[in-house]
């Protein structure tokens, strides 16, 4: 699976493999793309162009194989491996995402949960012991560290992304008001809570007219 | 301002909102084009495109108005109005949203807090007492209440928007991991944070190649 696919079929494709697991969870084997397109309101010839680019399937008279092209589009997305995750910041928010069950069904295990307030160090979230920020040197010397959740205030993330980088953990999902990507070497996927209300309020002045 | 205003620039519009926002707080009264793209890392020429739908300021020589430009943003965006919000599914991502105090500062004021679950009845969240979901008609014949908040597992999120529909709160912020654009009269804005995190997994798997 060489071939490059486009950004815009990337951005869609973590919502064909929620539908296809709801279709294997329902013990749905194949399905057309019409009978996909009705389910996910999205047209049938734009889902088989998405999923062309995966080809060798969707076949006429048979439709789609649901596990098969869900596996394929879950290695795409990685998720099939697993990726160690510690989250920075262990408020309300950092610790809803660490008791977050369903992030480990996709590949994303918490492993570790940071903060700075020694108020609530060693209390347990999940299983795991909220830890101080010193400390991250020494456990990232000991664990394998691929993402940073960044669930602290504003004012403190970009000195904690720089310092994560420093440290060799370059990829961050940042619940942070504030921009991370001019970074240097750092990925970042933003997750703007503010942005996103703000947004819904606008749609719903619309809606009123 | 009834010039109609694209879905893209719309989108933009939150971020720019931020920016702004920042400029006044460290008291920089104007910008021109050129020093706010070097800031938001978006071209002059975008900015210029975008704000002139703002039309009457960005004079040559001038550059933008700080505090006005925000404040036609955040009329747009609606953020200058109070909406009542409440949340659905007082768990601990429920209870994050609740303890965001940074909402209120764009406008939104969570004044409510509904679960199903018998043991979290009268818990104290930032003031609000956790409420049964029993409980919603009568609280909605006493508030008004624009938006909800669902932080509540996908099975009961269908459901739960149907009946909130019924009781006429017509706006929801999505955190269930399922789509709910297909219930007529609703207004919906989704924040899936699997797929937010299979979107960076997938950048992350491109970046080491």
């Amino acid at each position: 699976m060489d071939k490059e696919i486009s950004q815009a079929v990337i951005r869609r494709l973590p919502r064909y493999y929620r539908y296809l697991g709801e279709l294997l969870d329902d013990g749905i084997e194949r399905i057309s793309s019409n009978d996909l397109s009705a389910r996910m309101h999205v047209t049938a010839s734009q889902i088989r162009q998405d999923l062309n680019n995966f080809g060798g399937f969707g076949q006429q008279g048979y439709g789609y194989n649901v596990a098969y092209l869900r596996e394929e589009i879950g290695n795409i997305l990685g998720v099939n491996d697993v990726h160690n995750v510690i989250v920075i910041g262990a408020g309300n928010l950092g610790q809803a995402i660490a008791n977050y069950v369903k992030f480990e069904k996709v590949g994303f295990k918490i492993i570790g949960l940071f903060d700075v307030n020694p108020e609530l160090e060693g209390k347990v979230v999940r299983d795991l012991p909220i830890m101080m920020l010193d400390d991250l040197p020494k456990f990232l010397e000991n664990n394998k560290v691929e993402i940073a959740a960044l669930t602290l205030p504003k004012h403190n993330a970009k000195a904690t992304a720089l310092k994560l980088v420093s440290l060799g953990v370059t990829s961050i999902w940042n619940f942070a008001h504030v921009d991370l990507d001019d970074i240097e070497g750092l990925v970042v996927e933003n997750v703007h809570l503010s942005d996103s209300l703000m947004q819904l309020s606008y749609n719903i002045s619309q809606h009123k007219k």
